[in-house]
């Protein structure tokens, strides 16, 4: 059994905004996060499958498929958008790091199996200090 | 004479947008850039002022001074913006990294004068791949 | 269950060194991180937190919490301190990396709970090359 | 119970290519990695041992011994070597990242139990992008 | 007048070969680099341009356009190859990073100021140790 | 001419403390950096020289004699110190890190000039945050 990590990247705008709240409590709880007009990051996201390796290839996942994937689903649905409005796998949710990290996990889970590959981490690091990992555990 | 470099960071929306032309144009030009519900970046601030070493102190500039000149004058009207929407020194400039650069510069170089540093240069990383530099030069 | 990772920084001075063995014998093991004088590292402090996602606000924690107890209970203790010398929850403890992630859990673990967070890993980095990591583990 | 991590690096050449196979396969399956005259990557090697800490020393694993058995039973193998032609652990077998974090493992499991270590995971980046991790299981 | 730099990256393979010398005396100048079984790095390169900030679009240079002459010119014909044996550009000469670096600023030279763009550096890292920049002197 | 960088690094621990000076006037200009009991960081060195390149070798200059005469003139004296208390060429003059490099600067010209390498830059970084660079000038 092997890990196999591939990293991608994206760039995107969002804001941390709860509709239920009042704006006061929203920037209360959110702080500058809740600027109306929203900011944005370069998020990396790095994706592990695990597997056995495949005697012929030595692969256990085509790193190229892997990417291909990860791009089709996620990637080009991310990069250079709005979180809260651009993202069909986002809408009515909170755009938090923690639920894009879920989302981007039920997006490619599937595909990846369709692969052949088992995916078992979905890590999103949001700065250079702020990361979130989801193993699938619910 | 040494040259001294503080970095910080921000992270902010723009889009690249120019209102004289259509959309389409905007789009053939800009590409995803110019995506009108915005998109984001972390920024890295590179600046780096110039002068002779204080016999006493042993620093061309106190680099707590210096990063509060930069927080002051730059980190704060930015991070967490909009840089199209919020922030004054950009008010009907395109927000390129060019022109983020240039203004952060007449932004920093007068209170930078007033600790006596000289500005030598103003760096602005946008993503892992692009970067620009200022160094006064018309 | 998702798992939240917060990088914060320190610089500190240490050295390694037995005081029940000779000079030599200390010499010995320790090498040059047996230098009376000091020598000393910038650390990188990965500290990790574990949850559900609250519905709400789409966190597992609130990051700004999360850094503040960081701070407030392990990196103003260590920042431009001497392990050996000024931290109290180091005193009688060889200064290694390793005794000081365990001595940083014991610090953070239950003000992280007093926040509703459960404490799932510190990771310790003292160089590029070395890192040690703690997940509670007897 | 702590987690001890050194890293280490080397540049080496290697292809992927599949000798059973004609050429045209490997160049569908392998891309440009099958080119026949090489190419190479500097590999980083993220050795972890695991273990109780050591109440004289403060250690887990004296750093030192572990980059020495490190070096001497990988890197020096590796180092400025071609992967498919010169290294003896990876005889017939393909030159992947996978093969070769697990030809490491097998290559340092032992010199590593000789030290009281007990070896936890080999992960090996061949990019920024692309990374693999065996923690000896089968 | 702004400085613009894109980074592109490739890894290819090596060695450092002087025809005229034997065996021994290449193996005393170049080490392990003279491995006759090549050896290879992930190089990264660094472009900076210099220019006037256009007034419409509030670019030096489109990074687009940039990022495809490097690609075109350089970076095609080096990437998963042997720098030694494949790359007609490099014909003839020692394959060092020195001579990598001006054989880049002559590919890309011509093609960047057809873009209307003035090549100011060619910047070459082959470790994170070592790297060259050529800026056209000489 | 080509400028080569040579990446070395040390860890040491130091104090901003003008002896001229009460404590309070210390603690006042230099805050946690004076520190009676010291701190550290993980300093990285960057030294760059400048020639034309040899025709039979491809080098500007050879990186393991670079690399060499760093470590005998610098790092050897630096690494695992204290740079108040153990560098000769430290004694008598604040410990910041303009005059480290300039100290380093004075050190290594000469042996450098010795290899035929000309002295450019000497390029010191103090954290992630804090740098300065030294290219001779007086």
């Amino acid at each position: 059994m092997i890990y196999v990590t591939r990293r991608e990247r994206f760039s995107a705008a969002h804001k941390l905004y709860q509709p239920k709240w009042s704006k006061e409590q929203n920037e209360a709880v959110f702080g500058k996060c809740a600027n109306e007009n929203w900011h944005g990051h370069n998020f990396e996201l790095f994706v592990t499958v695990k597997g056995e390796v495949d005697e012929e290839t030595g692969f256990v996942a085509d790193l190229k498929d892997l990417s291909k994937v990860i791009k089709t689903y996620a990637i080009e649905l991310l990069d250079h958008r709005n979180i809260n409005l651009d993202v069909p796998f986002m809408a009515g949710k909170m755009a938090s790091t923690e639920n894009l990290a879920k989302g981007i996990w039920q997006q490619i889970e599937e595909p990846l199996a369709a692969l052949g590959c088992q995916l078992h981490s979905v890590r999103l690091a949001e700065t250079e200090n702020n990361s979130v990992e989801y193993l699938g555990e619910s």
